[in-house]
């Protein structure tokens, strides 16, 4: 083994989630540990990603979390500790400028390990930068650790955040089924949740079948075309057997000409990265709803709660992206770079996972979807091979610590 | 004590809450006591309250719960388990068929005891009905038992259901907090609270003062009239120290010529009761600042988990939940009759509270504002006594029993 001593970083970046802090505290753990091993000394927490770091907004993690129980605060703590940016990273070629800045920060405070916490974009940030340090002599190890609610990212079985996500959108539901069902007339319930482009997030919201209980009575995912027609046949349909309904909806259901749902009659609006800015396919819907059917509808949007509902964090997430992070920083002092660490999940009945590293080529800019098997026949539900997926991944709960009826958080 | 045997009956009314079946169980706990005293034999729940009552929909819960482990599971379910109705009850000479039906079910079923959880509307249904009884010398004893999220009934210190409520507000405003400040452009979050004339759990945004941290940086409640001018003008005032801004604000709130800013451009919609429906007063704010500062801004409706988000319920509010059902019962156990059960904070530093009886007619449609000492000078702010009357309230956290990473459920 080749020991690199030095300093390192970490960053934070893209949307917040429940466990990105959980991801910090285990990179931290893992840190700390190499340095009682004398091979990293300090490690550096970059402000906004590397939008920050550029402007040396650095702070000394080592020093602030020597206290154990600061970290254990960090990993009930959601949202990016750090802050975060979307920042997109141009390729060298095009901005040599900002990579000369890099290096000579990266030269300055002795960074010899990188760790970038993030999804898709952040990824891509991991594959320029390995590439660019190993190009220009710079002996640095960079090191991806997914996050992601969307759990969107290939390579790796699920992401951490994901689980955390999912366990709120599954107790939101159930607990949104006991609310629906108290009245005995007609009604609609529509449920948007988050997922541009993946599904997996919606089809959390089936889960309550598993939890003595029925599910909702649609759900929709992007991985399919979204028919209005046979939606309001279905409702007609369902509304036969029992008068209030509950329908989960991805923001980023799709009409059969390709145009989002969620952008209902306004025009095209593109963020940063040139993605289609949405909102509202639960508003169109419940539109849609009261005009065809007439019945009283309602919509709701889950919203950020979604990425940020720490007080029901999945125990399993957090016990993961805790562990995750800390493999990364193991990876990197074996030697490995241009790689991110990955969730494994063991073949057989019992769930079980290793961690791995997965070569971060595979990884940016890829979308992972959810497969068929995953999604009935009839494009409005989730099969039991989905349900098997997902159960393990939201079960356990944190025993999380409480400051005045609140969770307590730690802000830096 | 004039010792009436008989028959009880028991029902939930309005919108459901995370504790109105805590307080169901209450009833259910008294009546068993009753029972073994050799008082109450039979307690009924009525399905979908006065409505399923006119169509004799009884369960006999009495039998359901006779496992004390059922009841620990009510307690923890969201939502009415015997459903609910939003039925307004006329008056005996407007509608006397229905009050003549309504003897004729008491004499059939024997029922000498009838309990009504609910709001507003609900206590006048228990005003009407303990006074048709006596006016027609059928001996029945008629208690009301509060709910109702909103807070507003007269008479009581605070209401069942508002503690869990309020613990979902604070808690969900204190994640935000933390997810809307990771990235360092300017934004404003806006996040609309239940509310429509009283703005009590909008004041429970404020809390996270309370826990080691911020709380929003404006909040406006219904008690205030609202000036859009003013508000920009804060906005921009705000951003001059930290770009994230976050918002709480009230459905209820009107502009200054009397409409509610949730009307937006649209027409005015009641429902059943006469009140205006509203929806967005959220998007309206959202709409306004897009224009006005032309940040980034987001609206976020924290819609029905207000109501429902039972995993994260108030142990102070289900315990206080359960004991009003239970003080209910021995109240009309001892005699009284046209009567509401009060929660009644005892004076000093130490919150403790004891339950009592309130003359049903000082309560019926009466609505309980937050004071003036509650809203700080500039109409945008909570104050210091009103963080005090709420800390109490959302203190502890329940023991959930989960089932497959959700909580459990009792559905009737």
């Amino acid at each position: 083994m080749n020991i690199l001593h030095g300093n390192a970083v970490v960053g934070q970046s893209g949307g917040p989630t429940a466990a990105i802090n959980a991801t910090l505290a285990g990179v931290i753990r893992g840190a700390l540990s190499a340095k009682a091993d004398g091979v990293i000394d300090t490690l550096y927490g970059m402000r906004n990603g590397i939008e920050g770091f550029l402007d040396e907004r650095l702070i000394n993690l080592t020093d602030i979390f020597s206290d154990e129980s600061k970290i254990k605060i960090l990993e009930q703590t959601p949202s990016a500790a750090l802050g975060s940016c979307r920042k997109k990273m141009k390729s060298p070629e095009v901005d040599p400028e900002t990579y000369e800045r890099l290096i000579e920060i990266f030269k300055k405070y002795n960074i010899r390990y990188f760790f970038y916490i993030g999804g898709n974009d952040s990824m891509d940030t991991v594959s320029k930068l390995s590439k660019f340090a190993a190009d220009h002599d710079y002996e640095m190890r960079v090191v991806g650790v997914p996050k992601t609610v969307d759990n969107d990212l290939a390579a790796t079985d699920h992401t951490p955040g994901f689980g955390s996500a999912a366990k709120f959108v599954a107790v939101t539901m159930k607990e949104l089924i006991r609310d629906i069902s108290v009245y005995s007339m007609k009604a609609v319930t529509i449920v948007e949740i988050m997922g541009r482009d993946a599904g997996w997030l919606t089809t959390a919201a089936a889960l309550p079948v598993i939890s003595g209980g029925k599910g909702p009575d649609l759900v929709y995912l992007p991985e399919r075309t979204f028919d209005p027609d046979k939606f309001i046949e279905s409702i007609n349909e369902l509304q036969k057997d029992h008068p209030a309904l509950i329908v989960a909806v991805s923001e980023g259901i799709k009409f059969p000409d390709g145009r989002y749902v969620g952008e209902g009659l306004g025009g095209r609006k593109v963020d940063a990265f040139g993605h289609v800015a949405l909102s509202g396919a639960g508003k169109v819907l419940e539109d849609l709803v009261k005009e065809k059917v007439g019945c009283k509808v309602r919509s709701i949007e889950l919203n950020l709660p979604q990425r940020c509902a720490a007080h029901i964090a999945s125990l399993t997430d957090i016990t993961e992206s805790v562990g995750v992070g800390k493999a990364a920083v193991a990876y990197a002092v074996e030697g490995k770079t241009g790689i991110m660490a990955t969730i494994d999940r063991a073949e057989g009945d019992e769930y079980s996972v290793t961690f791995g590293a997965a070569n971060i080529a595979e990884i940016a800019n890829a979308v992972r979807g959810v497969p068929d098997e995953y999604i009935n026949e009839t494009s409005d539900g989730i099969t039991e091979a989905g349900i098997n997926y997902l159960k393990p991944l939201i079960m356990g709960e944190c025993d999380v610590i409480y400051d005045n009826g609140m969770p307590a958080h730690i802000v830096l």
